[in-house]
């Protein structure tokens, strides 16, 4: 078993960076605050005796030699990023998990034939700068470096120049690595596992998702003198499409979920009608027959809502990822530990997206979930107990160092 | 007739402080572009041989005196600040109209019995500061200057130490002036005139209005691990808001209109169910009635709203004045004035809120409008006439004229 003290105090130590305004953490992408929890890492990772490599994208891999170092690593990790109004655990969790498994490898004097390496993967959160699982993303072939570096903010700064600027732009190239296999421990993020009073969580599979972000375009004009039927109103189409996404998502439930959680209004004056508004659509489904359908649905849905009102819409789709089904082999490892440690279990479907999404495509991968309090997250009033973190981290040990053989 | 090159000129000069980005004004109130306008305006009033004032709520007062120094002036002006996306004419027309009757009452040596003061209201427009008509509200005696020196805006900056900050807010008490007449031009910033093809509006009443500030009270969570039945969507409940409204106002007009055209959304992420929302109900009508039955239907509305979504609301009423009638031999000196000099005119009633519409509580007072292009205002792209702006002056200059007597 880990040690669960440690890990503990790790996470409180890393809450410390970026704290929020209510008990949770502001510590969004490549900011001054994501830098210093970077450097925190590092320093944690040198004492374990880690050796560190950065690529192109900014993540981090520390690696704890194999012996047989020809053999491809298993990697380990989640993010350190988090939401503007985040929690401590969304990704944390993972990577200090990781870097447990290693400390307590260390204690423990095992040495692994193949390497294992912790890693913190760059924006997942995709609060800042879309998509999430940005980094992870390009590792696995999916999206275009040059094209996220471009990626701006709501201030209009860059992805590219902002890594830079934080010092946190490595010089390897992504997507390189060989990946024996990758295991992610996350917080479930939903109810499933604390309402059933249950320890850990064997992902199976991931939800597909989609973002498109909408832009309407009407005409900005007085909100007491211009008669009702001359309106262009951008902030009224917002308004239906939100209420148009939210049925569809209703529609498929439990199999789906949809909102709009982004919203920008122009010129946004308690007496100008919106003549712009820019939003983004966040729908989700495990299969990808009823994402498909959503996404069409709200397509033509829009495209109804927009005629109606005279307005104009241009829709981008800024986030994509079909349903996942996780590799046999990871998931069987994970299964497998928590019988081991006697730790009850149930299969789950990730109703978030994570790095393990992606890196599943490149790489035998799967996750390991503990349950959160209340289901609560992206809020900073997301909690777990001790005791959850340390069964999930008990069991990413077990399932790595299966892997990684001894 | 008045100059009506120079007026144009003037309200062209005035155009240049505070550019947008579209060929219109950012000049809001209490901003440094604010400042500079006023600047530029006192430099002309003072070439005309008007004497400053300045109140506590910044309002300038440039007196041409009287025959008689000691009747009660007459009052002719609007006000130079605009929408963070307003148009060149929107109150500038108005003041600067005002400054042209002096410049051509001076170029043609009349002298009348009555002083005549030229007036530029402090924060008219209630973009950066709710309420609109703030200075001209306190000077009527229907907003407490203390409690409006407290108004902050979207930055958290407080009005009376933005006023301050400029260098703009005077030692004159507010409200003390004794007024013998009040007049405003203004542009129609509705489609009316132009349609009809009438070059002055004689306005006999103003709308009523009411600004519903609301807070929506949900729970931040997960937007691809929370199921849809656990949601208390502040995002969706702001939806259904704006469409109510819009519902509301449909039942009533042409004696009606609704709008949200202010809206924030917090924590404001794509993956993020927003967990609070504040945004402003614009309602307006003519009739008290029908404004009062709106109100009724909307809080009705809202209340049920968010007892299905399970969120907590707050309204806040952040501003409101009941429909107005201007006074009836102010209002019968513009329709004279329009006869004598040959131009077509019609009654009107002001789909916006004026000043002239507080300063009506404390003293006689009208305003007349005139055509602007597709009745578009509140857009950068808001558009009159040369020949238009000097009917309107040509108007306003013989009803002040007869008014202050010679
Ligand atoms: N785990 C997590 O919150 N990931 C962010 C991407 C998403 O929205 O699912
Ligand atoms: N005239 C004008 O646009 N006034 C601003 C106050 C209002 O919203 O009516």
């Amino acid at each position: 078993r880990v040690n669960s003290d440690r890990l503990w105090d790790s996470i409180m130590e890393m809450a410390k960076i970026g704290p929020g305004i209510a008990g949770g953490n502001n510590r969004q992408t490549v900011t001054d605050e994501d830098g210093e929890g970077r450097h925190l890492f590092k320093r944690w990772c040198e004492a374990a005796g880690l050796e560190m490599g950065l690529d192109e994208m900014g993540t981090m891999f520390a690696r704890r030699e194999g012996t047989d170092p020809s053999l491809p690593p298993v990697y380990v990790g989640s993010h350190l990023d988090t939401q503007p109004t985040g929690g401590k655990y969304d990704g944390v969790l993972g990577v200090l998990g990781g870097l447990e498994v290693v400390r307590s490898l260390n204690d423990l004097g095992i040495k692994t034939k193949h390497p294992i390496v912790v890693t913190n993967w760059t924006n997942e959160e995709g609060a800042r700068f879309a998509p999430a699982m940005m980094a992870s993303g390009v590792f696995a072939g999916v999206l275009d470096q040059a094209e996220v570096y471009e990626h701006v903010d709501k201030d209009g700064k860059k992805f590219g120049e902002e890594l830079e600027r934080i010092g946190w732009k490595g010089t390897e190239k992504v997507g390189e690595r060989k990946i024996h296999a990758f295991f992610e421990l996350h917080i479930e993020q939903g109810p499933i596992l604390e309402d059933e009073g249950i320890d850990i969580g064997v992902v199976t599979h991931g939800q597909g998702l989609k973002w498109l972000q909408v832009t309407l375009t009407g005409k900005e004009a007085h909100t007491g003198s211009t008669p009702m039927p001359k309106r262009r109103n951008a902030g009224l189409g917002m308004a239906r499409v939100i209420e148009l996404v939210h049925e569809v998502a209703m529609d498929y439930q439990p199999d789906a979920v949809g909102a709009v959680g982004h919203m920008q209004v122009y010129p946004n004056s308690r007496n100008i009608i919106a003549g712009r508004t820019v939003f983004t659509i966040d729908i989700r489904s495990p299969q990808k027959e009823v994402l498909d359908t959503m996404d069409a649905r709200v397509r033509e849905g829009i495209d109804t809502i927009c005629d109606a009102l005279d307005i104009k819409y241009q829709i981008e789709q800024v986030g994509h990822f079909d349903p996942v089904t996780f590799d046999k082999d990871c998931v069987k490892a994970i299964r497998d530990a928590a019988d081991r440690l006697g730790y009850s279990h149930r299969n789950i479907v990730s109703g978030a997206g994570h790095d393990a999404c992606w890196i599943n495509r490149v790489a035998p991968t799967a996750m390991v979930m503990c349950p959160c309090v209340d289901g609560l997250s992206h809020n900073e009033a997301e909690d777990i107990s001790k005791e959850w973190a340390a069964a999930g981290a008990d069991v990413l040990f077990h399932a790595v160092v299966e892997t990684a053989e001894i």
